[in-house]
């Protein structure tokens, strides 16, 4: 059986071989465990009787056998990321030797960590919230700035903190309420209700707020999906080319580390599209092509942003189709067209107005975003950069302003905003007491399961379960 | 231009995703390069001011907008790894993070450092030789027990040791000796010949046994490449996936953690096993299907163990063929061959003792070493594994002997032998003293090659350039 008393053990640093690795141990018989397999080089130097926060090198042995030199960083509760003691040790990052470490402890009485455990222990010693501990997954998962600027935020409690208060200031109402109720053959009102509305208003607008800011986390979160649509040869793949060498160049210049290159992925200012591959666009009368076809577009549907990819020297009518096509796939509610007249260099120079009347073509696309490219020659690129921009509220981030990220999170705001705008609507009408106590306590709830300052066993496995080990 | 008096950093755990990572600063300015961009959580805390070997919690900040939060852990000279004053800085292991923090401190004045400069400052600063700095490379590549061991023993200084001891006697004896050159018409010998023949034969002895461990160091450290031939059915790649089973049975339990498969590289008690791939052979008349059986005969040249894997059920003409086709190509003197009679599972209980005749077909393969197994059932593969064992030197490792594993040492050695030879036979046959002084003075400086005493700054380029950034 698993315990929360256990002291856990994982290797903390990515996996693989690096220059060092970092083994972590927590728990109240960290130190014991270490003092087991660690001889520090100046002897007689006990790590129990050394001060928190200090680092002492020496061996890792198993028995006499030496198995590596190590630095040993020594914490100790509760002033450590999990609050109880906390052992990190340093060894040479070959895989065989971490797993060696990692072995010994586990033989002198640590066992392996579960996914997340260290931070999970964290949260259930009170040194952060839940939200603050989903947090902490987000920001390893980062790849954008604007994914770490959030989850940093979130991390350091900006967004709990709003909850903590509203919940704290509808507790003390409910209280009050819940008196009327005790008394209520004596008909008293102990909670103000002009007071309550104006906190509940409050609350409502804000939890409203948060709700929204959910599209801007989630496209923060996961990337904003754009799909690339156009004929086979209108130069999709050359656009794509084109930006995510731009992308590339930021870090290239950092020699001796690479990053993850996952094709079609793009971070411009911090933000990152995602983009969708489809196949190119054919004119065609035959049945089974228009099915392949018929596939493309259907892709639009996930999509953001749906740029359009026209090549300015195509005849008039096979670009009138395309738009057409496009156009009647769009969900203009929820999607965002851009067109892209590609090609550009290929023009005299009169270049793309000479070519099309520009306000015929706005009425035909129904959209104001067109733009002129060479995507071979790179010309203009940035303006499209511009228009995809245009879609996030970058405001938002750089005001620092709590943008919401989590599903979890976004299901329980939705779930605590139904609630509070029935007691809005409560308020209003001159509901009675009781149905108002059961709406607010409702608010109560799902704004505290955010928090986790109401969970359950179930709630936080499946939080923690997707954490990487070692965390 | 790059200086040695640069701060230097890099990245020092392993590339990708993990719970923390660690970046390295070293140099004069390298706490004064963290100050700039470290705000520590107790206010008014300098990092400069604080005790060697402490740890400190705060922020990095770029300017105001915060980066992440972070562990940075104090060094300062001479006692680091370097021998400089060194920071790291444990942050939140997202590779986006770590370019992040890496690109700030570049920005506020320190460099990427280059392959292995952190353990080559530690050699320049006297922290090291070069041979033990060498080992630091070894120990990181190491997979497995037996290279894991002596490269250790290595970075502990065991080889260093041994030629500094060497080196030292020898220059005593040229000093004498040369000062007799000087005093060369008085005929005086200051060097007693019967001390230095003694001398100098066990440092022969000495640089012998080195260069003869090279064979069995190369083995450990590059694993043993053994080739398995047989006809395509006679269970070839079964018995590989039966040793390979075995072998990552030994870490599969230990969750979360990955170790880098490289098929057909098989770990048995601490030793790598590398086995290459050969096609399999088929008796046939067809004159370019012969060539094809050729190529992988061919490839047992490399192989320093043969198997040769009949299948018990085949008639004698097919096994006696196999048999002398190998054995024509076996070089004795260099290669073992070790039989294998797989299937045993398909014959009647009396097996293969009533199958083959036991003295007949010792004579037949020429070897004592003959294995009836059944690779389906994993019946007696224990006693394959004892076989391939049998090649190595075990008594060797476990006693900590040192063993010469790096082929630039092991050039160095055999070049100081040579001189050493000449010195042996010079003294024998009564040389004069300046052809002995020049013998010695080679054997000194192949024997200051290894330990870095002599050292030009091609050698330390091609030393380092084979280490990981970070290191």
């Amino acid at each position: 059986m698993r315990s929360e008393k256990d002291t856990i053990c994982a290797i903390s640093t990515a996996q693989g071989m690096g220059a060092i690795a970092v083994i972590r141990l927590s728990g109240e018989a960290a130190i014991a465990v270490c003092e087991k397999i660690f001889r520090p080089a100046k002897s007689g130097k006990q790590l129990a009787n050394q001060k928190a926060n200090t680092i002492h090198f020496g061996s890792i042995y198993d028995g006499e056998k030496d198995i590596d030199e190590v630095l040993v960083s020594l914490f100790k509760a509760p002033h450590s990321f999990t609050g109880e003691d906390i052992i990190e040790i340093a060894c040479h990052g070959a895989p065989y030797i971490q797993q060696q470490v990692l072995q010994l402890l586990i033989r002198h009485g640590a066992r392996l960590a579960t996914a997340g455990e260290f931070t999970q222990r964290a949260f259930l010693n009170g040194k952060m919230d839940l939200s603050q501990a989903e947090a902490v997954a987000d920001l390893i998962a980062s790849r954008s700035e604007a994914a770490r600027r959030v989850a940093l935020q979130q991390m350091r409690g900006g967004f709990s903190n709003e909850l903590i208060n509203l919940r704290t200031q509808l507790l003390n109402f409910i209280t009050l309420i819940e008196l009327e109720l005790d008394f209520s053959e004596e008909d008293v009102e102990f909670a103000d209700r002009s007071e309550l509305t104006k906190l509940v208003t409050n609350i409502e607008s804000l939890l409203r707020k948060l709700v929204n800011s959910f599209s801007l986390g989630n496209a923060i979160k996961n990337g904003i999906p754009v799909a690339i649509v156009g004929h086979t040869n209108a130069g999709k793949s050359t656009l794509l080319n084109t930006l995510l060498q731009e992308d590339k160049a930021i870090v290239s210049d950092i020699h001796g580390t690479t990053r993850d290159v996952i094709e079609d992925t793009i971070n411009i200012e911090g933000i990152t599209f995602r983009f969708i591959d489809t196949a190119g666009i054919r004119t065609t009368k035959d049945k089974i092509e228009s099915l392949g076809i018929e596939r493309t577009y259907s892709k639009i549907t996930n999509a953001t942003i749906v740029v359009l990819m026209l090549d300015v020297n195509d005849p008039d009518e096979k670009i009138h189709e395309a738009i057409t096509d496009v156009k009647n796939r769009l969900d203009t509610d929820h999607q965002q067209l851009i067109v892209v007249i590609n090609k550009t260099d290929l023009l005299p120079e009169e270049g793309v107005n000479a070519r099309f009347n520009k306000a015929e073509f706005r009425e035909l696309t129904g959209t104001d975003a067109i733009i002129p490219i060479s995507a071979k020659h790179s010309t203009n690129v940035d303006a499209l950069s511009s228009e995809l921009l245009k879609t996030v509220n970058l405001a938002a981030i750089d005001n620092d302003e709590v943008i919401v990220t989590n599903v979890r999170h976004y299901e329980a705001l939705q779930q605590s905003h139904e609630a509070i705008l029935r007691v809005v609507n409560g308020l209003e009408t001159g509901i009675s007491g009781d149905f108002l106590s059961q709406d607010i306590r409702e608010v109560l709830h799902y704004l505290g399961e955010i928090t986790g300052a109401i969970n359950t066993d179930e709630v936080l496995g499946n939080i923690f379960k997707n954490f990487c080990i070692g965390k």
